[in-house]
Order: C-alpha cells, then sequence, then structure tokens
C-alpha cells in the first residue's frame, strides 16, 4: 500500500486530456498495489456519460513493460466476454498505457464493490462462477504468457532462502520444502486444461457487493496454466477462517460448486486437485518466505506470514477427500 | 501518507449501520493524512438521496481525544454558514464520532475537487475570499481551542532542536532562528481582531474545481488566533513557486483582494501582516527542522525541508511593502 509518485492536479489533467474521459472532478492516492502507484479519479466523463470514476496506475517496478499490453488488452477481452473486470480505457490515440519518463500510465475503469475478510458461502459460489467463467472466455485468448511464478521458481526461491534461512522462519518449513518440493515437481500434472489463469484471486482481489462478485482486479500474475491450478488456488485463498486458520468446508463446497455450475471439472482435473492445492499452497509459502527474509521489518509493505500457509498445505496432505 | 490500520468490510459496513447512510457499495484507503487513516466510502445513501461519498477517518495519534468535539462540530458550523468545508456525519444517536477501541472514528463528507500545485490567480483570490468567509462565520463558533503551534511552541522547538541541531540542517537556520525568534516574541502583536483560524492551509488543504475553492479540508491545526495571522499563514503557502522559490506578486495581490472582498483589513492588521508573515514563516521553519531532526530518513512520512521556508523568511523580511 503506497503512493510512490506525487503527480501533481495539473499533471493529471495534462494526462487526462489525451483520453476521452472530461475533465478532473476529484483525485485521491489509494492505499493499493505494492509495486504501482494508484489514484481513483473522478472526471466529467466522456461526451454524454455524466461524472464517471477510473483507477489510474503508475507501474513503478516489477512489472514488466514488455507485459503491460498483457494485463490491460486481456482486461479488455474478458470484459468484452462477460466478465466483471474493470476495462481498459485506451488514449485518443487507441494506446492501452502512455508513458511518464520511465514508468507507464494506465488507465482503467472504477468498479464497485469491497473486499471482503470473511466470505459468505454465497460469496465463495459467486467467485467460483466467475472464476469458471474467467477461464472460459480466456480460452482464445490470442497472447500468451507464461507463469514466472510456477514450479521452477518455487525451486529457485527454496534456493534463494536456503535451508538456513527457512529454519529461521520456522525449522518445520524447511523441512516441509525440503520433502515436499521435489515430490510436487516429481508428481506435477500435465495435459489437464490450461487457459489464461488469475493466479492470484485472493479476496483481496475481488469486490463483492452482497453476495455478487462485481469485480475481480490485480490482473499482474495472469498467466497461462492450467484451469484447475487456478482453482486450488482461489481455494487455498478463500476456504480457511484468517483468524483461526481452521478450514470452512461450506466454502470450499460452495466455491467448487459454482466453479462448476460453467465448467465442470473434468475426471483427471478433479483428481488432480489434492496435489494441484499443495502446489497452491507451495508457491505462496515459496513467495512469503523469500519476501519474509528479504523485507525489513519496519518497511512499507507488510510481510505476510508463510507460515500460516503452511498450515493450509498440511491440511491439504491430510484431507485429499475434500475434493472428492 | 498511509492507512494504519486495516478496517475490513464487514467491520466497516458494522459501523455504517450506526449512520443513516445507507449500505456500502465501495471503500478504497486513501494515501492522505499523517497521523490517521483516511477511506473513500461509497454507500447506498440516505434514504432517497441515492449513492452518496463519504471520508471516514481514524485518529491514531497525536490528535487528542478531547479536541476531536471542536475539530468536527466546527465544521458543522461552517458548512451551516455556507462555507465550503465537509460536513460532520453524525450518528443514529447523534454522536460527532465513535470509538473502536482506543481509536476515534468519524465519518464526514467528500468533497469533489483537485489540489493545486501551482495555483493560478484566480484560484488564490478564491482562497482568500473563503479564508475571510471562515473567518467571519467563525466568529460566534462557542467553543475555543487555543494555537498549540504558537510562538511558545517556536521557543519549545528551537531549545529542543537545539542550535546544533539546527546548524546540522544548515549553519544560516541557527543563526536565523537566534537572531528572529526573540525579536518575533518582543514584537508579537496583540489585540488585532480574532477568530477560529485553519492555521495550516497550503494548497493541499483547499480543494478546487476550475477557478473555483470547492473545498477547505484536514481543520486538525484550527484555533482561535489572530484573523490576520492566518492569512499571512495563507499567504507563505501559497505565493510561492513550490520550484524555484519565486515570490509570485499576482498571486499575492489576488489572495489580498479576494480575502478584502468579505473582510477588509483593518490599518493595524495590514501594518502588522509583514511580521505576521515572518511569524507564520518562523512556525513552519521550526516544525519542519524539529521533525527533520527526529524523523528517520526512510520513514513513512516525507520530511519538508526547512530551508525552503527560511527563504521565504528572508523574502518577508526584505520586502515589507508587498502588504502596503
Amino acid at each position: 500500500m503506497a503512493v510512490y509518485t506525487h503527480l501533481g492536479a495539473e499533471e493529471m489533467a495534462a494526462l487526462l486530456a489525451e483520453f476521452d474521459v472530461g475533465t478532473l472532478i476529484s483525485a485521491k492516492g489509494i492505499a493499493e498495489g505494492v509495486s504501482n502507484s494508484n489514484w481513483l479519479l473522478e472526471t466529467t466523463g466522456p461526451e454524454g456519460a455524466g461524472p464517471t470514476r477510473y483507477i489510474l496506475t503508475m507501474y513503478e517496478f516489477r512489472i514488466e513493460l514488455a507485459d503491460l499490453p498483457f494485463f490491460l488488452s486481456l482486461l479488455d477481452h474478458l470484459a468484452e466476454k462477460g466478465c466483471p473486470v474493470p476495462r481498459t480505457i485506451h488514449d485518443r490515440d487507441g494506446r492501452l498505457f502512455r508513458m511518464r519518463g520511465d514508468k507507464a500510465l494506465a488507465l482503467i475503469e472504477f468498479l464497485p464493490g469491497v473486499s471482503v475478510s470473511t466470505p459468505s458461502p454465497a460469496q465463495a459460489h459467486a467467485v467460483g462462477a466467475e472464476l469458471a467463467r474467467m477461464h472460459l472466455a480466456s480460452s482464445d485468448f490470442g497472447t500468451v504468457r507464461a507463469n514466472g511464478m510456477a514450479l521452477a521458481e518455487w525451486q529457485r526461491l527454496a534456493a534463494a532462502c536456503g535451508e538456513a534461512g527457512l529454519s529461521s522462519i520456522d525449522p518445520a518449513l524447511a523441512e516441509m520444502v525440503a520433502r515436499e518440493l521435489p515430490r510436487l515437481a516429481a508428481q506435477w500434472p500435465t495435459g489437464l486444461p490450461s487457459a489464461v489463469i488469475h493466479a492470484d484471486l485472493f479476496p483481496d482481489n475481488a469486490l463483492v457487493l452482497g453476495e455478487r462478485i462485481s469485480g475481480l482486479i490485480d490482473f499482474y500474475f495472469a498467466c497461462n496454466d492450467l484451469c484447475a491450478y487456478d482453482l486450488a488456488i482461489t481455494h487455498l485463498a478463500w476456504c480457511f477462517d484468517e483468524a483461526s486458520g481452521a478450514f470452512r468446508p461450506e466454502l470450499s463446497r460452495a466455491m467448487i460448486d459454482g466453479y462448476e455450475t460453467l465448467r465442470p471439472l473434468a475426471p483427471d482435473e478433479r483428481a488432480a486437485m489434492p496435489l494441484l492445492a499443495q502446489g497452491a499452497a507451495m508457491r505462496f509459502i515459496m513467495s512469503r518466505a523469500y519476501d519474509w527474509l528479504n523485507t525489513p521489518a519496519d518497511a512499507l509493505v507488510t510481510r505476510r506470514d508463510p507460515m500460516q500457509i503452511a498450515r493450509r498445505m498440511t491440511f491439504y496432505q491430510d484431507n485429499p477427500g475434500i475434493f472428492a
């Protein structure tokens, strides 16, 4: 959460003149985004539309410029097919983003909704359905992006942390990674259906209005990978109580049911779910462990505890039957 | 700029149920406020009103709870008299704020507008007029709050920084403070008209729509003090180019003209303006110098350069005629 760059009202107004969105009414820097700065803008709107809100994002670090067309045109593709994702606002020359020095600026739709901390079963059902809708909608998206957080990256992060580093977080973590990472690598499924997946659909990245999903946001991990793996990530992210860590079986059932209303899992996908869920856990264990060891305790970015996810990993190993 | 406390959507929804504002549509943590957390909310609005935006503030530090009723009821008083300030939304029991543990939460109106970095003369004229409107409107505000940043506090901060501390910023700063602070104390005017003043009306704290002032915000330094001193602070804050530091005479004239359209300065106020402007400069020199010496360079809060204001102090000493 941060706004890294000061963008004055005059500069913002000049930038907006490059888009058909009217003139600036309001601009608030918002505390979202780890690797970019974001503003919630209101303008007088395009001709005849009336006041309209947008999110302006300045890409500061991490996201390679080369990937921006993928992310931004994916939003257009998904929105076109009825997914609740923010459209990219193209500038008057049709461009998806504009440069300001060495930083890129993009304007996207503002979507209403709030992120919940303790989802209801109906919300889990709805997010399952929206995830399936996205997988169906993205299957004919022409552009391809490899998953930068796939198994090879978990292995690289494990090596970078080192056994000593992982042990310094928790000795049980070092043991778990040493034992499970090779097993996941050996057993990781191939040949399951793939599409462009969200790959990071935590409740933070879904907007909810009542029981309805009003938005899926933050597609900066989106990539081509297994559909069922995306469901496994979303399951990991939604189906445990944040405070107690307890598994919430009613959310698990609702999410999978919701997913299958639009895209029933094939038998081999269903059979792979326990392993994919463990893989999903390993992916977040490794990124959190690496960040834990490499982020100063007093940094702007909140460090997230890898052990929270390690406990979910153990749960998945002990309870493969939840996906049966 | 920060959001210090995580407030989940469920908790926010429960909080909003205590107000007649409808249900939550959207909530974004905003990157404003140094000593509090702020969210821009949209709700379905009070009965019949339609979607409405609010600012929710959680008071984290610094502001004494005892002062909150002053700040929040001042907003109501000024709004009632036509000043462009956000009204406080009272809860269903009529309270100005609610407690959450040891922190206070208040809901205020959202006002449109943007903060400009390089104001136009018309905007300076408008802010001068709004400042005068506020001084007239606040003259019958019943509650009183002493200025916590008055001359005695400059002296306390100067002692806390010490000559060595000030010299470490710039040797000229230590000399200026040693020479000018006693002179200001000896010559500080008494008996000029007073009211509740804003006391911190930098362009950041004004919202602008075109040439109109759509909002005055951030009243957390508001206090009873000299009206002309508030004009001097606003002059210091608006009438110099941020980048070059150059005095902008056209803004100075426009602001004073704007002020005098509603509240002409008395002869003794006008005569005191050069000294009051130097006092305004000393007030911000001392708070910035203290923060400079006591804020880690990598802290969340941006340190502001006291020397920027010291140069304005010198300008005011050399050019008393600008207020003639």
